[in-house]
């Protein structure tokens, strides 16, 4: 399987992004196409033959940064590493992207570049709620700002989909984002969504789910509109970062805590991993018609890696052809 | 003045709510009408001659529960403490209304009973985003699930009133919620909504604020629709709580843990106190023809003492005046 990485994008880039590449190669059966400033990348390449050979870089002279406007980095820098590695899926020279850069370029890109899957109206971006129970999906969290009901119902059916098949859940349930937990609850959106999701027999609906339930659910994937999903996603955030600063504050207050701090920094830290959207990996762009995983801005080699891994499973368990099977199906349903 | 009090409401009635009362007429100048079962109320009754002159008591046959649907409780339970305390309002025999009861009750009651300021198109709930800087305003967190534009502007000017003339703050910052802080940023409600808010000379505009903002920003009022307002509090309420659980877990967890518990005791506890929504008092029904606070449904004595406190300075500032002239100016200016 050939996987084109963009070396240039997130935080730790490239020095990261190869090393994931590195341990990616050496744990799975992937090639990989490294796109990025070759004379760069090549200060870093492995010595180790074994390794080297399963690599190619394609040089790009441009970079797609995160404060640049996405629609219009997409459409004039052809030459950037999400640009050239977008028309490499499209063309099927490679059968994955993998990127941690601009999130909203990734989506821009997909969108023109690669394409929508025929049926699906609007793709969705996905994210990663962490809890105990292994995280919950959440989509979409940006992609789209105005969302009709019928969106909806498609990211329930492609997270269905994706948990299912790359998160190993069993017959994943699927819930709606509300402020109520009884049917008939929500604006017009939610309370029409809700009756197409519960009218859908492809997939697992196990009604509304209230914002206070998201941290401890048990719940597979959880949908809400672009808008919606990115309030939750940046909050949790803020609410998270400002906690462990409270905590911090608390515990260098004085010698006595102090003392005490040392003794939990351990299990502080653990705790603090397990609310750390890095540990997931990557997260899908659904409805696409390519394989595309967008890993988290702050990515180390590891999370590349599980984002490299992410791309594998998502190609080797066919979900893209599901996904463009129940998109048919739908399209027939809709004529009919 | 003379404030109506729901004895029955919030989860520690009637005990702490009379004792809400109690505090409140030995600190302020006001007369208290308890609204409730008057043998229970008469039990708890103060011997104290002083401040039982300054309770009336007014028995209500029936109360409203959490789990009632909240527009048919109100219109069949007309004896209950929350219809005839709004009726009083309506009536002018009461200068406010304070309840730890049913939200859902007395937003419906609010609206059917006492009815909406002429020139307001939708009444707004107020949440408290709890941070340093002594919480926020943050409106609408559930009157309306499907907002227009205009309502969001109206929310601002309410909360900018409100804030400035009973939080005290000056020249109020308000800001809009919003999934980007530039302008152009959201869905079409929140683009049409920067616009009108941009325009408004009558409060402080200062843009756009992402959700990731709101723990740390030192922004006085925050404006959304009410579904948005809805999962940005019961959000922050389920992060918190299962935050503290798993802390709660980590200090638990060995002998040593346990005695770094010890020593920080104290300190997570003053943290857990400036995140909780109790210490805040209550929150202000606006848009509704009458002053009305909503005191947490956990409300302890301190908390109904400090939401009665609230109707008094809601009174004494004249506010509902201003809001009144504000609406009828904005009525002018739509004619024109």
């Amino acid at each position: 399987m050939k996987i084109a990485l963009d070396v240039m994008g997130g935080d730790n880039a490239p020095k990261s992004n190869i090393d994931g590449a590195i341990e990616a190669i050496k744990e799975l059966n992937v090639e990989i196409i490294l796109l990025g400033d070759s004379a760069q990348i090549q200060e870093i390449m492995p010595k180790d033959e074994a390794v080297s050979s399963k690599m190619t870089v394609v040089h790009c002279d441009e970079t797609i940064t995160f404060d640049e406007k996405p629609v219009k980095a997409v459409r004039t820098k052809k030459k950037s590493s999400i640009v050239v590695g977008l028309n490499m899926l499209k063309n099927n020279e490679v059968d994955a992207f993998v990127s941690a850069g601009s999130t909203g370029a990734i989506l821009a890109g997909g969108l023109f570049v690669v394409g929508r899957i025929k049926g699906i109206d609007r793709p969705a971006l996905t994210g990663v709620f962490p809890n105990e129970n292994g995280g919950s999906l959440i989509m979409d969290v940006g992609a789209n700002a105005d969302c009709k009901p019928k969106n909806l119902d498609e990211f329930a059916m492609m997270g269905s989909i994706y948990a299912q098949n790359i998160l190993g859940r069993k017959n994943p349930k699927v819930a709606l984002v509300n402020i109520g937990s009884e049917e008939g609850k929500g604006n017009e959106l939610y309370k029409t969504a809700f009756e197409l999701m519960k009218a859908n027999a492809d997939y697992n609906f196990v009604g509304n789910i209230e914002a206070r339930e998201i941290p401890t659910s048990n719940v597979d994937v959880i949908v809400c509109d672009g808008f919606t999903g990115n309030i939750i996603i940046k909050l949790t955030e803020g609410i998270a970062s400002r906690f462990f600063d409270m905590l911090k504050k608390v515990m260098f207050e004085n010698i006595k805590t102090k003392f005490a701090a040392l003794m939990l920094k351990k299990s502080l830290y653990n705790m603090k991993k397990e609310l750390d959207a890095d540990e997931q990996g990557g997260v899908p762009l659904l409805g696409i018609d390519g394989i595309i995983i967008k890993a988290h801005g702050s990515s180390k080699a590891k999370a590349i890696k599980n984002a490299i891994k992410q791309a594998v499973k998502f190609h080797d368990s066919n979900s893209l052809t599901t996904i463009k099977d129940y998109a048919k199906k739908h399209v027939n349903n809709d004529i009919i």
